[in-house]
């Protein structure tokens, strides 16, 4: 249940040996048609990698037919010889694709500052690009593991589209997807790379529309650490191979719904995480508002150990809501509730029922929430304890 | 050579039984005069503590006679109760002394959301009191020790004025100074106490505009880890009691000396660090924009990870720095180059130096320059490494 999982879709994922563990690292996913729409949405950072610099032009167009994707090396911060490695990284698939290199798209994670090793990698094109050759053998989940990085489990998705109506023959479309990242989650993308399929029949403007909305209230509420990547890349390819146009709103939730599987997956698999928390605001003048306010809880560092600790720290809480401008979320601080697994510790902002009635210890999941008592908007942004772990794997990650 | 040390000042530190640990918990420092000169710069978190809800108003009219300090409770987030505390504070302090109770600052650190004992406290007040009433004992450090809260050492300061032309005497005033802070150190301040003293002759509009622009120089740049407290004081009390004037200029770069030494403190002992790192932003369109962006590295979890593993991490310096808008700070990524003690390991962007070349094992501190290419304006933005002790520290606190 994965990208290959719609009709119209094939991938593989192989060893180039860019990893120095000898996992796999290269994933390739091609799209049949007969359709081949595709849409992107990319990392705010102004500082980008080659493969993003790449791919952003390459799918402007709303056309794709293949993506290449490889872990063991983000291709980031290498100068202008690092762009012409992703070049030659599309000019070579899409030679052996018999296709555009502009139809291409290029995603890469991994250590940013060095260059790729090109021969290994064009050597695993090639490796990749036989093996989706033979239709006998599904590479869905294999394009997954491929491009893990510190990721302990491959992600991947598939949402079904409404039944048809008129006989029992069940859904007609899917989504389906795959995702990697675990760590530097952040809004306007986390390293996250993820590629979304479908076999609805659709265009390029609803797919991209379909695409902006569905990340923006998915992926851009993920916040791990509050860092953003240079490469984070997500995609969506639409082959039409069902033939079937989805209704008004049909394709958008079901993609909507695929990113929210897949960005909650993020989070649990964070580095070193031992809490899954989920900072929902109630009652914000808007949800702009009541997402800046979540936002500036879930990058609170104290309050990110305090949960570690299986502490309810509902001090770190206000203390953290109390940075974002009134004129970004207007409330009254001595209005302020919040709730930490339904136990009320703060009432009009000072102490309200006993915090030791939190147990948290139990908990993998924390749910805090902040009701600000200034409209009726919600928003949820979800994060993770800051723990030893988390510390160990991000100060060993380059040695 | 504290804040006793400038004429006029007299200072206590005692033990209320605040503090579980049975260590000092109160500070008292009284301004003798002539003059009664105050000025404070406080949080500008939207959730503040009662003590500076009461003390912003208190020293609104330039005038203070004495400062009362506790650490072993924050008083924030304790809603009327907590700030009649406060009030009641002030009003038993100024009984004691004989003065007016809005001449009677208060500051208070320690855990959010609890009451204050306040039995114990006023008797601490009644104690600091009998204190200074001893003039053979000098409390200056006696002081310094009381506001301490998981502060390794105590830290004060002393700035002589320029010496005086006409003769052998020496200088005619000083600046003095403790503090208190070892985490949640942030822009807008930190859980920061500050008192700086100074015997110098100066009104109470050369008083504040001094202490601000010192402050926006020194303290507003330690970003410890981007958390910003609901308690944060600093405060300049000036006795005239040396009966000189200083010249123009003179006062300022004291008080800023003062305060950069207090700041550097503060970053040194910042809970769990075993780094500390001093982000220089060169050649920036503005000084705004280098701040912006020495702090957007300052803040990166994965930058501060990085350094506790001695990692020379220059991608994630570009990473943060990317995250910075256009509007806020003009840069062309592909030019930005980054040194980290003396090694220019990026250069244009791309990989410059071998990062093997940068030992960071055997130094405490460490220096990131990164130049802009935009302008000619520089900013310096201090922080720590992020460590297992941090976390451990910060989980552990409340508990």
């Amino acid at each position: 249940m994965t990208v290959t999982t719609p009709a119209g879709f094939r991938a593989a994922g192989v060893t180039a040996g860019l990893k120095p563990s000898g996992r796999s690292d290269l994933a390739l996913v091609v799209n049949d048609g007969p359709l081949a729409v595709a849409a992107g949405v990319f990392t705010t950072n102004r500082v980008v990698a080659a493969p993003v610099v790449w791919s952003r032009t390459a799918v402007a167009d709303g056309v794709a037919r293949a993506v290449v994707l490889n872990s063991g090396g983000a291709n980031a911060c290498t100068g202008p010889e690092g762009f012409a490695d992703t070049h030659r990284t599309a000019e070579h698939l899409a030679a052996a694709l018999g296709i555009d290199s502009q139809d291409v798209l290029v995603c890469s994670t991994g250590l940013i500052g060095e260059r790729l090793p090109m021969e290994k990698l064009l050597a695993g094109i090639d490796a990749a690009v036989a093996a989706v050759a033979d239709r006998s053998t599904d590479g869905g989940d294999a394009a997954a593991a491929a491009i893990m990085t510190t990721d302990t489990v491959a992600k991947t998705v598939h949402v079904p589209g409404p039944d048809a109506s008129d006989d029992a023959t069940g859904p007609a479309w899917s989504v389906g997807g795959m995702a990697k990242g675990a760590g530097m989650l952040a809004p306007g993308l986390a390293t996250m790379l993820v590629v979304l399929t479908t076999d609805a029949v659709v265009d390029a403007e609803r797919a991209d529309a379909a695409l902006r909305g569905a990340t923006r209230r998915t992926f851009d509420r993920v916040d791990s650490d509050g860092c953003m990547s240079t490469n984070d890349t997500v995609l969506l390819l639409a082959s039409g191979a069902s033939g079937v146009t989805p209704g008004a709103g049909e394709l958008e939730a079901a993609l909507e719904l695929a990113c929210a599987k897949l960005a909650r997956a993020l989070v649990a698999d964070a580095e070193g995480a031992s809490h899954d928390i989920a900072v929902t605001v109630r009652n914000a003048s808007s949800e702009d508002a009541a997402v800046a306010v979540a936002r500036a809880v879930t990058r609170s560092n104290l309050f990110k150990a305090a949960i570690f600790g299986n502490d309810p720290n509902w001090g770190r809480v206000l203390a953290a809501a109390g940075t974002v401008p009134e004129s970004v979320a207007p409330y009254d601080p001595l209005t302020l509730d919040v709730s930490i697994n339904g136990v009320q510790v703060c009432r009009a902002g000072g102490v309200g029922e006993d915090r030791t009635l939190v147990d948290l210890a139990g908990a993998r999941e924390v749910r805090v929430e902040l009701d600000l008592h200034a409209g009726d908007a919600e928003a949820t942004v979800w994060t993770n304890d800051l723990t030893h772990d988390y510390v160990h794997e991000n100060s060993a990650y380059s040695t």
